[in-house]
């Protein structure tokens, strides 16, 4: 877990069971793939490679921590005994009737049966051939990744980080959303717009570019609207009116 | 493009850009989450070790056709001169005066302009360091991807399966919605139901079960909520009627 994730925290989470999972580096990138998400749970059972694995340590990029509490089983069935929720992913359709669900709809199922005391796991297959049958057969239902029907073959990894991704959005811990940021400055308002503008007009009256007369006001309505299309900020006008005094400096200079 | 896009599909895409990519392992493994979600226009500028790149050729896993279109540039600058909306991921703040997105707004602002005829790209900076400033500078928009705060750092091709998943969901090719798949029976009717419960009612009477009397409405309504709950099949239905004729056929021998 994360210094800023407590116990309580993480039993509130699903567990991620990577089953049979060949590679280290899928099993590392699966646990970055958790770390990005605050999950903290990961079981495996019979990695091919054994346990510990290097390589998988060393793909978690700085997730490894991640190892310092997952558990090892034999067989998924042992893996999953414990829980009440069991997910498998399958990028396949089988031959059962179970209900498919997505990420979307699977981490809803998980919050839950969480949220009613239950333990939750997902599953994830080995990556050349998935979960065998009988390991699908103790899953209340398969998740699947909507995906382009032309490629449809997801790596373990990404898998785990889609699913992860959508638990982190339901959880409500995604706070970032789409913003401006202002990096010390704050929205210009609408008098200094005016007043930038009106610096800029009569500058540009003293040159001769609003001409000729009738046009002027299509041209200043040009200008105008270019600037308000673009969000200024309080700084961006300090600065474009300097832009405007010290080229009116320069055609006086260079009239002299 | 995989055979079932057309070039027009294609142009109607965002062009994923990788910048400066170090390993082959995720330019691969990039590429095939762009064909997960169909995306199928790649570019990539000044990759470190060069291109073409074995690596990335293995880590596709299939997707390696991405290749055949993938175009080579100096430069981000040069990588986006032709583009209309460019947006820069990155994982950290910057100190500019430039809208953040989200994957979602990032692929709604995308979406949009292409509605306008526009060409839009997205950009993904190298592993270690990200985009540059300058590299950042051209774009109108950065995206940020919702992460825990402990653990921020996304690995290079998470990061573009993550928007290419959210442009797949957006672009309403995602047809993949929760189900129950039925595997060749139906969903059971309640004529079906009622009938199995009979049956399975009257041979629980027969083997006195259904004891004391005063209990029997209870322990019948129990019984015939722990069916309703489960969507039970036909098939299933049919199933269940041999099993309990089955066992009072076993009664009655065991009684012979």
């Amino acid at each position: 877990m994360t210094p800023s994730q407590s116990q309580a925290t993480i039993d509130r989470q699903p567990v991620i069971i990577l089953v049979r999972p060949q590679l280290g580096e899928n099993i590392g990138a699966a646990a970055r793939a958790m770390a990005n998400f605050g999950l903290g749970q990961m079981r495996i059972v019979a990695p091919r490679d054994g346990w510990p694995n290097d390589k998988a340590v060393a793909a978690a990029s700085g997730a490894e921590y991640i190892f310092d509490d997952a558990q090892l089983f034999d067989t998924a069935a042992q893996a999953v005994a414990d829980l009440n929720l069991v997910l498998a992913t399958s990028a396949r359709r089988r031959d059962m009737v179970k209900p498919v669900e997505t990420p979307v709809s699977a981490v809803a199922l998980a919050h839950a049966a969480l949220g009613e005391g239950g333990r939750v796991g997902i599953m994830f297959g080995p990556e050349r051939t998935g979960l065998s049958s009988d390991e699908v057969v103790v899953a209340d239902a398969l998740v699947q990744v909507p995906t382009h029907p032309g490629f449809t073959s997801i790596n373990l990894a990404q898998a785990v980080l889609l699913v992860a991704y959508e638990w982190f959005r339901l959880a409500g811990q995604a706070t970032i959303a789409p913003h401006l940021p202002m990096a010390g400055t704050r929205p210009a308002n609408k008098a200094e717009l005016t007043g930038l503008f009106e610096h800029l007009e009569s500058e540009l009256d003293a040159a001769g570019f609003l001409l000729p007369p009738e046009k002027r006001p299509a041209m200043v309505r040009n200008l105008r609207n270019l600037f308000h299309r673009r969000e200024l900020t309080e700084q961006d006008v300090r600065t474009l009116r300097g832009v405007v005094a010290a080229l009116a400096r320069r055609g006086v200079q260079s009239k002299n």
